[in-house]
């Protein structure tokens, strides 16, 4: 079905096409390729549509309550914008106008290492937002050092530590387009980190250490004031070495299927994660979430929330904090809608039985 | 396989396509469209054909009967019209068109609270028709009390209480069509309602009490003279709940995809369903019915009857009240074949033994 | 990969191509079509390929010997032709150059009750060919008596009675195509029932009693000389009721997909049949052979023999006699490689070990 | 995606479609080409797809060690070039730039006995290379013990013994094309069994006995001083056969789809065959093996090494020595990266733990 341009934008997958159709190829490109054949880029989004709901009815759903509690925090809602790298490629108001969209619609904004705008800046746009900075451990100890000091003073309140990318997956569309991602001295990380010049995005990552081990999570965790959460688990053995190495919580994510084509979705992996840390620290998912649905069955299955990143980025691309803004608003809509009708009218009761896998899928019960 | 104009109508399928041709496009969409992605409404149709037959030989099949008892009264088969609203949108004739098919084929007629013909003009139309009164719960409980006693002074013999419409559904065919159903004033419960002019199908929605509860359904079966069906159950939870409450019988059913996407089809949902009532009442079910064979694949579950919307909405596009009846006939052959050929000559007694999975869905026994 | 006209005809694949190229679309939808949406007639030939071969090496394949047992007799190899009603819709030879093709080919020659040739033209034309006789029991009992005495006279060697036709399937290519079958006098059994003028295939199966049972099975078996087969099972209920009322041998067949759609493919039936029927009755399987490696398949689940229906018919079409002998020798050829290649050098040695569910139709053991 | 030709090439699939473009199509049929509708051929890619990949983090993968032991000598990385005949019809360099690319990448060079270059042609191109034969056990035992000789003489340091092909497989693109592979002089052991003048690909392969049998393998065993490796098993039995029989190590192996088929895929076949080998001998795979993950999923299942064919061939089409060493090196830097994210940085310590069916294939966990 294809959309024509005069059409509203009434979907998450809406503003997707109109985002291939007006961003630059190679920038494209980037934001939206996967590692490989892109399996695991597309299954992240058709492994949330391998599972089904079990709606219940007569509960009385005209009020309906979406917020949830996350690092002990009551959130007015279980969506948070994914870190994403260099968003200025998608607009030319970056990530300021990502935050802002995050803060007029109450969602954590996830700020990258590889920002095209600093954490004071991001701070200054949207002092309203909450914010949560994404880490990459550089080799560079000491400019990871400057960054978590920037996040704590800028009022960040989390350290969201990316522990997927010890190397950058092999994307070919960018292989394939050569896509410059920004010059180094746009992104105040990398420069701190002594790049200059025009930079790909197979650059930037090189600088990101590829030894990274627990025990570095670990003394992260004791000199930091701000909680860690360890983000690119997928597996229940690194969510029980999580909780024993002092992370606050965990995001179930296979980094929007770019580092290594063929391994699972997130909302496949979440629930033996969510069985093995059985309540000990919070558990989120990322990956393919496009429909209010989505949400819902990523709480039914444990999660306490759910990053978006690529749709986010589509409404940034598309119509700038507005456009971003819009998305977040159709994706929490979607939600109350699904809590209406699912029978489960406050979020935070969302458990297993709402649940089931989807027959379509597997050809039989 | 496209049917040219020309070519005779042989099917359910062939009246689908001849009236996606013949109808408004927006009209069209809002009664074919679904919820989200629409992958519930294709699931509707693909689960039934996710069942196997296993037919029986040289049992004597000369003569079939394919009766059915339903809420303890012998009906000629098993298929019900289903409460569709807005039916002047497809035919002029409409509601009253539509009950003189149901009468013609021996089929009760459900109509419904947003309908463009009152009950009593339908009553007057077709007064040979069983007919049942779809009730949806109004905000507005007089109304409510209103259309009840509407049915009964006409003649309707049951009322089915619409379940799983707390909410509308987000139907982007309708965002995007931005089709108007009726002017308040046609749809007489509407107007009841105090509503008046141009309305969306989800302003006429937005009348409906998003908080009813089993409480009320406790009530309005002690209130009402006429025995009480509940429709939209998918779980055999809420189905116990039915008959602690007084329910007089269930219908299985997902309001035909429309509510909320990757809930599970009528056809999975069924027999989990069928198990825990275990005959304490009548188990109905909709969704997806195309053919003969998914009817016996029904009653082989444990269906006393299946309802038929949409099919039954195309005859009536294609040609008034004798293109629904011809659709109704066509089935009602397919029917009788099925019965002959599964050598299951009495509907009645269909049992779990004359369906399987079907091994070309599941990839294996 | 379309097959140009000028290419050899390498599998038979290639001749159903060519038939359909080469036929009248009346009388080429009447034999290729099947019931209702064509799910099992799609899925008879799917259901085989579901199933995976496990081959074993070293064993020494020079020398092949696909012989198998049939009612006690030793026969060449183990296809048969399917009976199949009007060959002269495909080719004027019709039924004489079919039993010519099986005799050439060491097949049985199965002549339907409803062909345009009689069971004396047919002896006539191929004396050389074992040949079997299907028999539609006739509501005239007299009419079939007298089919059974010429089949006796003419040395056909068993009674196939087709128990899966008490009525006719809904054929949607012939309702749309109004094909004419041929004119009653051609067709033996048919004029000697009573049947005058055109006739559609529809008409013809009028003839055909609705009420057998099995009862009318015990009775034929006790009354003739020739050994009972029964045509048309698919369940292990129904195979173990032939064991008790006489048969000789069952074929495990849903009369290609052309009666009930939605039936289970002999592929998938044939295996509880087996088990159930325990060695006491031949089991014969048809549907969907179009490769050596089905016909391996089949023998590996039980099978004594198959049944080749249409395959044979395309090469009636396309090159007469010769033609259907061509396509009968290339499915000797693959079998012969498929038994070198899977170490199973000679046929009546295939038993479960050398198949096992395919893992690219379940998706993983 | 369709590759524009000047587009650079950066996967095994973009070599795929740029040797299909380039080679003569009877000679690319020939190559491409597999048994029957090709399903085993299109399965043996799509069954490492099937598995999915369980990454683990926080480990340390600065350094990353491919190498591995097979036949108890250590190799720099896990990927050997497979056997293949004629691969002159790929390019003018056939077998010499074959082996000089895998000299230059490490990768074992396996010389097939229907080479279009003689064994000591290519040990006197690439001396350094390490060098397996492939053995077809001729009609003509002495033609065999020629080339045994010729394979020991030249440095060769293993024969690779192929067991599934007593005859040759249909492969209907060749019916079609006629394709001829070589002159008989051009194939110096067909050319000792006194083959002359232009043959087939299955005139050559005529000439290999058909009878051969586990007491064969037994005596080549204790004649040859080379290990001998068996090519071409499929099942646990004819595994435990090997070990009992002598062999050095198996290759599970359906001979690239080109022999019989619906057989199993190697990805499939091999952790049957692992679990009963039961680490007595090495066990290697081939088939499929497209993408580094596909390696990381062999070594994963308990393979020591895994056989690339087709893809290496294809750069040799592309490009001749300098094609085939790029193919070769895309894959090695892909088993990097998937070392590197898969958190399992010495391929020698990859075990079950990191794969697991996948949710994409079967539908659910």
């Amino acid at each position: 079905m294809e959309t024509a341009p005069e059409m509203p934008l009434v979907s998450l997958a809406d503003y997707e096409r109109a985002a291939a159709a007006s961003m630059d190829p190679g920038a494209h490109g980037y934001a939206y390729g996967g590692a490989g054949e892109e399996i695991t880029l597309r299954d992240n989004v058709a492994a949330w549509r391998r599972w089904a709901i079990r709606p219940r009815v007569l509960v009385g759903v005209g009020e309906r309550d979406p917020s949830v509690s996350v690092l002990g925090v009551r959130r007015p809602h279980p969506v948070l914008v994914a870190p994403m790298a260099y968003q200025r490629l998608a607009h030319p108001d970056g990530e300021t106008a990502m935050a802002r969209a995050a803060a007029a619609t109450g969602a954590v904004m996830c700020l990258s290492t590889l920002a095209t705008a600093t954490p004071a800046q991001v701070a200054a746009a949207a002092p309203e937002a909450t914010r949560w900075f994404q880490l990459y451990v550089f080799a560079d100890r000491g400019v990871t050092r400057e960054l978590v000091d920037q996040a704590a003073d800028n009022g960040y309140e989390a350290l969201v530590v990316t522990v997927d990318l010890p190397i950058t997956g092999i994307r070919e569309r960018d292989l394939r387009s050569g896509v410059q991602a920004a010059s180094a001295e746009l992104v105040a990380s990398a420069a701190a980190a002594g790049a200059r010049g025009p930079m790909t995005p197979h650059d930037f990552t090189r600088l990101i250490d590829p030894n990274l081990r627990w025990s570095d999570i670990e003394r992260l965790v004791q000199e930091s004031s701000l909680p860690v959460i360890l983000k690119g688990i997928l597996t229940p053995e690194d969510a029980r070495l999580a909780c024993e190495h002092g992370a606050a919580a965990i995001v179930v994510s296979n980094h929007g299927g770019r580092q290594l084509d063929t391994v699972l979705a997130g909302a496949d992996a979440l629930m033996p994660v969510v069985e093995e840390v059985a309540g000990r620290i919070d558990v989120l998912v990322d990956g393919g979430i496009r429909r209010g649905t989505d949400v819902l069955k990523a709480l039914s299955l444990g999660a306490r929330a759910v990053m978006v990143g690529r749709p986010a980025l589509w409404g940034l691309a598309v119509g700038g904090a507005e456009g971003a803004q819009r998305v977040l608003e159709i994706l929490l809509a979607e939600l109350d809608a699904a809590l209406a009708l699912a029978g489960a009218p406050r979020a935070g009761e969302l458990d297993r039985r709402f649940v089931c896998r989807a027959p379509w899928a597997a050809g039989g019960p």
